[in-house]
């Protein structure tokens, strides 16, 4: 019963053999393989266009990596309080990007609300070197607390941030379970709304350590290699990301995990949206689910072999969860059995 | 005929079988799974002492991220002008330690000068802000140029180091190529002669991706888990790394796969030294072999399918090649086959 | 009618005298003189115990700086949202920290809510490298918004950085202002109430550039001399800034020159309390009062020579200015005038 | 006998009194007012084109935001070895720069030699992440030897930075002592000669406190704005600065100035030059004397109340000084007198 993150699997078997495969033979160094070439390409294909592809090791290095591409003295990227960025990186957005500031923007359930987000970027419409300029939005798609935004609720970022020419970053650390939770093409749910760079997730769905940055506009890349390169992300045997991500887009397995990981948080929501000794904290339509447990019942079910996290409330939910209660964050992944499922089910409910 | 590094082999197959074994089953994140602390502890083994770890993704990462942890405002390194650190991380060093400085130090064939060392040192013997302060000494074990400190001369840079209480890193991304040809311990080879800090590599040896950092006094990390993280260097799943890591060092592993790669170049170095096409350019007792070619043989040998690189001649060796000669670059590995090194020799023998 | 900032008037006669002074004979540079050591005095006499005195150009360089002091990988300072560091110094405090973030903490005109700040050190109550750590509490004495905290307040917010065993630093860019206000003593409103480092600013009360960086545990500033080099703010001629603050607290001039500026703001406040097309936006105890107008006012004002900023609307009270009105920001100085005060609060009180 | 620093001198008495004449009314802030506008055209003038002015506080700031503004990701830039860069501003050109590296180019007295750094730029002509790209070339005029560079020479070097589109940087802290030193004009001396962008130090040179970042072409001063202030460097009363430069340039005093100091410089050259106890260690041109003396003579003149330095031996002249002597640096100002100068050659010659 392992619903403590979507990281604490391990890899799906076709990424492991992918890697398998790929463990003989040469190939040339630092990402210019005939495999990282390939696999680049079918970036292109993926995403209907022809994007700029740089892997890298970790979420938080293509987050930041993405956010270093657009940097500049003063600058200020607006992103939710709670995003991954903001609350989970250890100050490497900052540090990545030669400090430059996030700006924590409100909304509920983890996405940012379009109008506070106006009237933040409104607040810089007077340039002023006292006050920094804004130089991004980032939006997490799905978000940290399991939320999605729309299609049409990405494009509303969008056009704030288009109105201001300031480009428009996507965390996709759980881009899949968004896209197969929204049946959208990954180009719907990126440029088609106005996303110009990606980080775009595979770790967290089945890879071993696969993460790619997409430029929707080749472009903005220029520095990049540089940048990459700088901030110690280049790796010299590349082709054992590529090789995952070979696997990971070969016949849709990616949105098959990502579908299995859903379904499975699906079942955790229909049965905890009715219980009284647990209760879903809000409605979420990813991989996550947050819930409010009786602490004794969190407890009975850490004592019985589940694993899953306390979770700090929402600051702005101080109301959330009563003294002898507890928020749980609950993840599923490409893993997650049915069998688990219904055995941790049946302690909720007492069954 | 693959000579071109040790980065374009893949992955021993152990490395790889290691891994798929893992791949099932859920672990903790982060570097806090049982499979971590068993390699974790593991290294105690290894060095004989009880020493802190730290996995990385890549080499770069690895020295950066040393030196990050005993940076200081106003802070200066020395190191060999042709270190790793110096002339192939294109900044990382300086950017992840926050600025600070690497002093290039002259020596023959990539090993710091021992009198010369002593010499820049004191030239901050009076304190200065102005100035800026030693913060560090770090060595390449192998070196970049293929050559090996003989335990004595690590002791002696150490000694310089210590008697301005400065610590010793050492840049082991070849570790086990120069432990190999000293015939010496992990622990005779490090903190037994003054190294503090040590880059722990696996990747050109036979694995995918691991590095680690290795504290022989564990106090001295203690900022270590923040700055790692800062720098975007945790990965989530740990796990992958600790799983080449355990193979790798399973039964001498790691020391066989160096062992061979020594042989290769031992190969090649004999053959070349007597050749009048080709010559050694300095001798080597690494997996590295540095040969001075006839332009013609050069290209001849590419055309014939040899992968090397030409290289840059060293600052100090201005006459090495003439008008018509390269300098290359030939790296074995343990992947490289006597079928490959004779083929190629033949070649440059012209047999 | 000059409100626009305290730093449009130039220099208090004394000051000027006082650096002509010293324009004749030579002087050690870099702070080493002995008016430079006599100054630094100085501030043991006014502080009532040995401190640790650091010139600096800027008040951004002197809050920038003092964070650097206490800064270290992921860490994390608390300020008002609204705060100087947070929302005027273009980036500048995370710049010189090496990337450290600041925490935006609400709370009415200026002033960081005791609660809200105990809730939001205590969300880092469980150490984690992803979320970061504190390192630090500033605030603002006087507040940008022209209140001050009473010596409770400032005991209160220290209590809470002392619980976590976080330093206090203090904003003083209008100390002055703030201790006539609340007619203390320097010690009594800094380290007596738990105050650990102080920018004790000159420039906005009668200096032209004279901002000290004071440690009231001179241990602390232990790497300020290499901190403070590294961000170009160790001037040659330091004692052109010691002249200044020679000139400024001897004989109580600076106390002077604030309880000045302070009675200057007493009358516009006084007046404007009470008017129809003028308002106080809130109630404030130095030398910065903020008043909605009427546009129309507004304009009339500017037009017959009046100074002075249109405001930011604070984000916790959009509901204080209608369509027609907009918010100013009225600041007086040593230099301001009974005249110049008069002058205005007629056009305001249509007198 | 103050022959320590330049910066050991006050202010000259125009300098001040044009300070004090600023100290009465009001202007606007940080740099935008009537006098700043004013001072910053009177650059225009001087240098016979249209530059954009950037005041800062100190020389390290001038040289370091210089480079920040031609900053990019593993960039790389040449100078001196013992250019003031490199060797005294405490790491502040790294730090501004977010780290970009200093590569120290060889050369005899102060002055990179041509040949040395056309070999250095040439290594880095194949692209490299690895290596780093040159993003700058800086020289020093005149040179922390007391040497100057002949304007042929400043076309030589910038001719090798062009043929790379590297910006060529002049840190002028002692420009006026130069530009009266070869009889040259402002604009003959760098942008005719090359030179994209220039530290125009006024503190060694009778200011207090002034120093000017130049850009010839004034679009490459696009993000100084959010560069200075992000460092800290954006004075309120910016007015202080630029009353200093406008006494400064006034009636020629600037160079009047420097012509002073060189020529006292003359005088303790042309003496030393033929002493047996004392004698030159190089030929210099500017205001900096390096003499060799016998130890018991250099004790007997800071008995006697000389003040200078022991300089460090140059790193390529290390038979300079026997055993009994020392290695002496003289500084001459715009305040030494030929008294002072007599007293101490008396002292030198026996007499």
């Amino acid at each position: 019963m392992f619903f403590a993150s979507d990281n604490w699997a391990g890899a799906h078997p076709k990424i492991a053999e992918s890697l398998t495969r790929e463990a003989a033979g040469y190939a040339a160094a630092y990402g210019s393989s005939d495999l990282d070439k390939r696999i680049e390409a079918r970036f292109n294909e993926l995403f209907e266009r022809e994007v700029a592809v740089f892997f890298v090791g970790t979420g938080t290095a293509a987050n930041s990596l993405a956010l270093a591409s657009v940097a500049r003295p003063g600058g200020v990227t607006f992103c939710h309080f709670d995003a991954h960025v903001n609350a989970d990186e250890g100050g490497a957005p900052e540090y990545l990007t030669s400090a430059c500031r996030l700006y924590p923007v409100e909304g509920e359930n983890g996405k940012m609300d379009a109008e506070a987000l106006r009237g933040h970027v409104h607040r810089f419409d007077v340039p002023s070197v006292h006050q920094g300029r804004p130089m991004a939005v980032t939006l997490t798609q799905a978000t940290e607390s399991g939320t999605i935004y729309t299609l049409d609720e990405i494009g509303e970022v969008s056009a704030i941030a288009k109105s201001k020419k300031l480009p428009v970053h996507m965390d996709g650390a759980r881009f899949a379970n968004a896209l197969v939770a929204l049946d959208a093409t990954p180009a719907e749910m990126t440029w088609k709304r106005g996303v110009d760079i990606l980080s775009f997730g595979g770790t967290k769905n089945g890879c071993w350590c696969a993460e790619a940055i997409i430029f929707f506009d080749p472009d903005m890349a220029e520095e990049m290699p540089y940048i990459r390169k700088r901030s110690a992300q280049l790796f010299s045997k590349t082709r054992f990301v590529s090789a995952q991500f070979e696997a990971y887009l070969e016949d849709g397995l990616w949105l098959e995990l990502a579908g299995h990981a859903n379904a499975m948080a699906d079942r955790l929501r229909s049965t905890l949206k009715t219980g009284n000794r647990a209760r879903l904290a809000w409605e979420t339509q990813s991989n996550e689910v947050f819930a409010v447990f009786d602490k004794a019942l969190a407890e009975e079910a850490k004592a019985k072999g589940a694993k899953f996290y306390d979770w700090l409330v929402p600051r702005d939910m101080p109301h959330l969860v009563s003294e002898n209660e507890v928020l749980a964050r609950l993840v599923t992944s490409f893993a997650t059995t049915n069998e688990d499922v219904d055995r941790f089910l049946d302690i909720c409910t007492g069954a």
